[in-house]
């Protein structure tokens, strides 16, 4: 039975996992709290980038002999695995751990049976504990390795009549500094941002992060099926590893600053290149959350193609009448066919109002996270290394 | 120096005055508190139509001879105009009211003056009490008045991207059935609802009041320029009154259930009627406030016109990627040239958002609606008998 101290313990835990979103893939966000066995909090810690200390460890340094008899409340089943560390299992048993309470299961095969390697250890352990909270902050990553593919956001931002623009194509601005303040947040805990030709034709946008102090700039990506990208363009600028996806025929130009990848057309017959493979190839790079940010014809590629599980929508109280809609060509002819969500969440932004939502499959999933995430099938093989 | 048992009072007033909503016009909703002169209150009414007794006289009534020597809190200048019913004023001082406070001065030459009146009788008078909170509840009628034109809410329901119906004309529904139940509300608060002749044709609306007892049934409008309705509408049941307006040169159809008025063309050159001349004509007939229920052509001729004075947005966690806007043709071609709003309210519907916005210039008024109205210009006549 959990307990209010317990409670308290795993909920701090949640909040330090948190400090690692946009830095630790392809690894999860980990947070870790080690009691001593009076219960006070000797140590803390989470996990920062793939490669550095797991949660674990850093709260073991920090309790040092006083975890001794005392427990470790993690967000994610400890690993049991050697990896550029060595297992959280053993570093755990070897502070004289007695105690392990932890959120979430690890669902990646490589990492799990932590569980039963600390109890045949002699440490009780048990899980579930704010589970559905804990799988929340642990979304992006939870999904990737579900799916096989990068967690993807979508990011729009619109007047109340949905335009992304007006009828001259003109933009600047329609939301406030406050909304374009919040997305810079939303793309330092992505893995990588992504735009396609029309976006970088129209806004010639840097796409790096800015204003946040520490944050670990993503990947810039660019759908560019006839690699039109020119020299000159922001997104070339070294601020950040910057992707050109181009077309199978299209031919590599002499551009200095990005790495060229070929992908395959759209599946459906459409203009662009396939989600699906850029998706694979971004998944393969340890890319675990893409925040998707270019126009109406790049979104509704993703949506076309089942690719988006977040959508976050900057509303700004203005009227336009004419110009751009947020969404186009998503392959939806009926309203039956309609992409219906549930709205996780609505904050105001300033003067406009970020309203979140999640496609109604998958909110359906994360209701019942925990049971979700123990009943999960066998995912994909990861490249995970907590 | 208002109590709080004044200001008690008044709010009381003020949430007596908004039964009145829907049904009063061309008066203004109006409450009122007669509290004795030990402070309790010993009477309460509101105005609930016109050519029926104005608050006051219901409160008094209430009260009886525990009025005498009590104060009377009233939402609005008491009147001190003969009308279908004598002046509030001499009921006042008839029944021994030794104060009188009231939130707002009215607006209107024929009833104003109450206040002098009142002092000349020997009563104390004190206005302003909370006069931003009942200028809210009474903004339909305060800015028909002051504009010489009924208030006009625009309301729309969406998907996010900011469609009205998918890429084949469905759109049932978009919205959930909260959110539809919540429209009810607005017709039964609303004079007149007006629709054009694209949605009477896609949705052959009925547009009465359902689902709300005791709801007066709005004036239902259809501009119609071609005089292309059909006597088996739904909009001619009978089930309220019902006004069709076409163009110049159009004929008039034969169809009972109808009362039919012919309309000059936009001023703007557009393909529909004058905006202008619809509300000039509903003004005539006491309509203060229209509900604004059709699609986007209509809403953009009124955003062109410059007369939405509210917009009441119905948004539905659904995507479509293809399908009508909410607004079309409103004449705004740059970002510059478009019409800013603040949001004043965001509220979960069922799954849906409702977001209320109201134009830029009209809400730095309503933020200092006291003043605004003590301040206002001397409005235009008005058929106001309170």
């Amino acid at each position: 039975m959990a307990t209010a101290a317990d409670i308290a313990a795993m909920r701090r835990a949640i909040a330090l996992a948190a400090r690692g979103l946009g830095s630790t893939s392809p690894n999860p966000v980990v947070g870790c709290v080690v009691t001593d066995p009076a219960g006070r909090i000797v140590g803390e810690g989470c996990h920062l980038r793939a490669g550095g200390p797991h949660a674990e460890v850093h709260a073991l340094r920090a309790a040092g002999d006083r975890a001794r008899g005392g427990t470790a409340y993690v967000t994610l089943e400890p690993c049991d695995h050697t990896g550029r560390t060595g297992p959280c299992t053993r570093a755990l048993a070897d502070a004289g751990i007695r105690r392990v309470v932890y959120a979430v299961p690890d669902p990646t095969p490589q990492a799990a049976g932590g569980s039963a390697t600390l109890r045949a250890a002699g440490i009780r352990t048990e899980s579930g504990l704010l589970a559905a909270e804990a799988a929340e902050g642990n979304t992006a990553w939870l999904t990737a390795v579900r799916a096989g593919r990068p967690y993807v956001l979508w990011k729009y931002a619109a007047t109340l009549d949905g335009r992304i623009a007006a009828a001259d194509r003109t933009s600047r601005w329609i939301t406030s500094p406050e909304a374009r303040a919040d997305v810079h947040r939303l793309r330092a805990e992505a893995d990588a941002v992504v735009i396609g030709s029309g976006t970088l034709a129209a806004d010639d946008p840097q796409l790096a992060v800015r204003g946040i102090e520490g944050a670990v700039q993503p990947l810039r990506v660019v759908l560019d099926t006839r690699a039109a990208i020119r020299p000159a363009a922001r997104i070339l600028d070294g601020a950040a590893p910057t992707l050109v996806a181009v077309g199978e025929d299209a031919g590599i130009p002499e551009v200095p600053g990005a790495e060229f990848i070929r992908l395959p057309p759209a599946e459906d017959g459409g203009p662009g290149l396939s989600v699906r493979a850029l998706l694979a190839e971004l998944y393969g790079r340890g890319v675990r959350s893409v925040l998707l940010e270019g126009g109406p014809t790049l979104a509704g590629a993703f949506v076309a193609a089942g690719a988006v599980d977040r959508v976050v929508g900057y509303l700004a109280p203005v009227l336009l009448g004419a110009g751009p809609a947020a969404l186009g060509g998503a392959g939806i002819g009926t309203i039956a066919d309609a992409l219906r969500l549930d709205m996780t969440e609505t904050v105001r932004i300033g003067p406009d109002l970020r309203i979140t939502a999640v496609p109604t499959a998958v909110s359906a999933v994360s209701a019942a996270a925990a049971d979700a995430v123990a009943a999960a099938p066998a995912p994909e093989p990861a490249l995970k290394e907590r």
